[in-house]
């Protein structure tokens, strides 16, 4: 069994890091990169090409709202065409930037408000999905399982990889709990590498109300913005690795 | 014989227009387009990539520096890699905006500061151009004549389409005259038409020193950021179909 | 009887214009000049502050969200201590730059967004004015009449100078039109001059079902971002002229 | 003996933080206050405002370049007027958080490349220091010793604090070595004590030729945007409180 593990990288700017990309990348095996947009600036991108490359990490785009100081964080009024240029100019940009070390952009996905948009309109999500695939269509869309993004990926023809969050707790429908509500973050080492091994056991998580529900997914996202997460993601890699699965990017996952 | 006539566009940015691009349009036959970092955003660019292909106008990148408020004109102390990535983002940036329109991007050439900096360094100028061949090896480079760049470009393999400023003095070595000395730009309409014929009938221009020089010309820049550009746009195309030449994008000049 | 006329100022930046300040600054008699988040920068503020001097308009600070691309028109789902610290930035860099040319901030005026946020949340307001008054307890705020801007003024101990626009319907209310209605601009200039007149013989308007009500306000707000501004503005000057009324800046319609 | 310890504080944005300010605030005497443009935002001001008052400690501007992405260490071809307007616009902004705190600016000082420039040049040094002096004619500011800002704000009649560093190679002449040349940044914390030592006892400095020289110093700057930087704050803490002086803002060194 193959299963990706993926990360957010990249979500500096100039002088700023928001984690140890260098050693994150050693962990992953697709790293979502921030193209400009909510972070990232084209220097910090081809450095992010050039460490995945030399890592054999799949390289995707990670597009957002044009707001550093919100960090895309924050929703934003955008016409529906206005957004689907935003997503083909930054998913554009690093395709060059990754071309020009001679490396092909796998897959997308999309960051906080942006994707939390996207998700709660399926006639937004289509567009979306017709103009990403207008650009590439062999580009993977990492979604959550049962979104308007994944359904619109599918509808556009292109090929999906569903998320698992390790250290997010979900409730019964197979949704996130809000990081506001209590218990939703899952801090507990021990707990956090319990519910790697029964995903990858079972395919199940046990939610918020004491439920187990099926979970279908093919990558582990692992936060990098929040302190621990390095250590999170190795922690995540050693699971995976001690249940005799692969991690291998996302075009190799679906293969 | 065909003759190109191109003109910078879609250099505002959000509520801010620096010129009429939808008149302008009627009248150019490529359309130097500002890709978000000296001006332009994605709504703006994919504006004037719809108006360029509604009227058949071959669809370029305009890339310059990352400084909306000194509009590209100051030379920033850039790594050479920064350069070559800050190159690479704008020109993929409005290749997959293109792209998304079913239009492709036909040619590439550099907004001021940034362009006078490559014009001076030829290491600097062969690093990105190869970068940009490394892109797109059928990207036609628009250039003054016996430049680094024109140089460059032609190592890197690329094809070139040289510029001539019906508007603007030369010196005896073919040189544009500096825009702060005296009788650098020349408004007189009546001199400027004598210009563009001089031009393309003997492919000859008048220094301003009086001398008569050879210009080795296959496209005719017309500023958009300057009052009354679009009446001297008129002008130079007026005078383009009065001596027979045919106007046409940089693609079908080199053909 | 006297009376401001105001417009918003220095809504450029870097080369691009929105109107010709320099015209309009001979019209109004009151500046509400952009303070570097929606639009303006320290450039542009100064030379606003400079022709504002010179011909004794009134300098007032015209805040807005730090969005240019959307030029401060999208509403941003700021915490209200966030709001607090971007009014009193930007009142606070107009003022020192004002008070390098010797010039006082006289008055301030929220734009776009920023305004219809504050003028919903009676409890922002209060934060927001209280702030205003810790900075300069003298500022004159411009508000519609009976907003929760100009109550919230009040409470705080500050001056208030209330608004009228000569060329927007009104409703029963004596609530402006929203835009996106039918006939909730005038145009007409005949109309326009009859709607001033009236205001200053009567104070009143006939709103848009054709009632009568009071208006009251000590200013007249003509916006300067549309076309025929410089016109709108002119034709209001010309009719308060022809009433006998004294054009003044706010500190003297107040005093 | 009193004596001043400063640091550059809240030059992060958004998400984003270059070092743990909060603890370096328990340290300072004086905090350099990042303005917006190279750095910090309305908020993250508001905040090291909130933090100096609460420590007693001074809050001072510190206006750079509007160049995040670059952190304002390169130089930018503004014109004189243009920079003023920078400093005035940054200082004024940061008194307006800073007096909605109930809190004076107390001192000023200039942010890398800007600073660079400004004691390049005598008249723009003027300039500065004249708008600065008209704005606040209290202002303490910041300098080298022997530097034309320490001239110019003398002759603008302003108080200035003249800076030692603890951690950087001096030349004969009293000026720090390059950062580009070996051993100019001084890591071992033993020497770094030695040398705050000497400085507090001699008032003199070792240079990196090993001769002895005068430094006139009433201020130590702790770099914050360096790894260690508050490790060697604290030891130079310390040492200062070794030999019985007086760790003061710098209005009160002056007073």
């Amino acid at each position: 069994m193959k299963i990706d593990l993926n990360s957010d990288m990249g979500e500096g700017f100039g002088p700023y890091r928001l984690c140890d990309d260098e050693a994150l990348m050693d962990v992953v095996s697709s790293a979502n990169i921030a193209c400009g947009f909510h972070a990232g600036d084209p220097e910090t991108m081809a450095r992010m090409v050039r460490l995945a490359k030399a890592r054999g990490v799949g390289v995707g785009a990670h597009p957002g709202f044009p707001d550093r100081l919100g960090f895309g964080r924050r929703e934003m009024p955008v016409e529906a065409d206005e957004m689907r240029q935003q997503v083909l100019y930054q998913l554009g940009a690093l395709t060059a930037i990754a071309r020009g070390e001679g490396v092909p952009v796998a897959h997308i996905g999309f960051h906080a408000a942006m994707g939390n948009m996207i998700n709660r309109d399926a006639a937004l999500a289509d567009l979306i999905m017709q103009a990403i695939s207008s650009v590439d269509p062999d580009l993977i869309v990492f979604s959550m399982p049962d979104t308007e993004i994944e359904r619109a990926a599918k509808r556009a023809g292109l090929r999906t990889l569903t998320l698992f969050l390790a250290d997010r707790a979900y409730d019964a429908a197979g949704q996130l709990v809000s990081r506001k509500l209590p218990n939703s973050v899952i801090k507990e080492e021990a707990k956090v590498r319990a519910r790697v091994r029964q995903f990858l056991e079972s395919g199940t998580v046990t939610t918020i109300d004491n439920r187990t529900i099926e979970v279908r997914a093919r990558s582990i996202l692992v936060h990098s913005d929040t302190p621990g997460s390095l250590e999170l993601a190795r922690i995540v890699r050693s699971e995976i690795e001690a249940t005799g699965a692969t991690i291998a990017p996302a075009r190799d996952v679906l293969a």
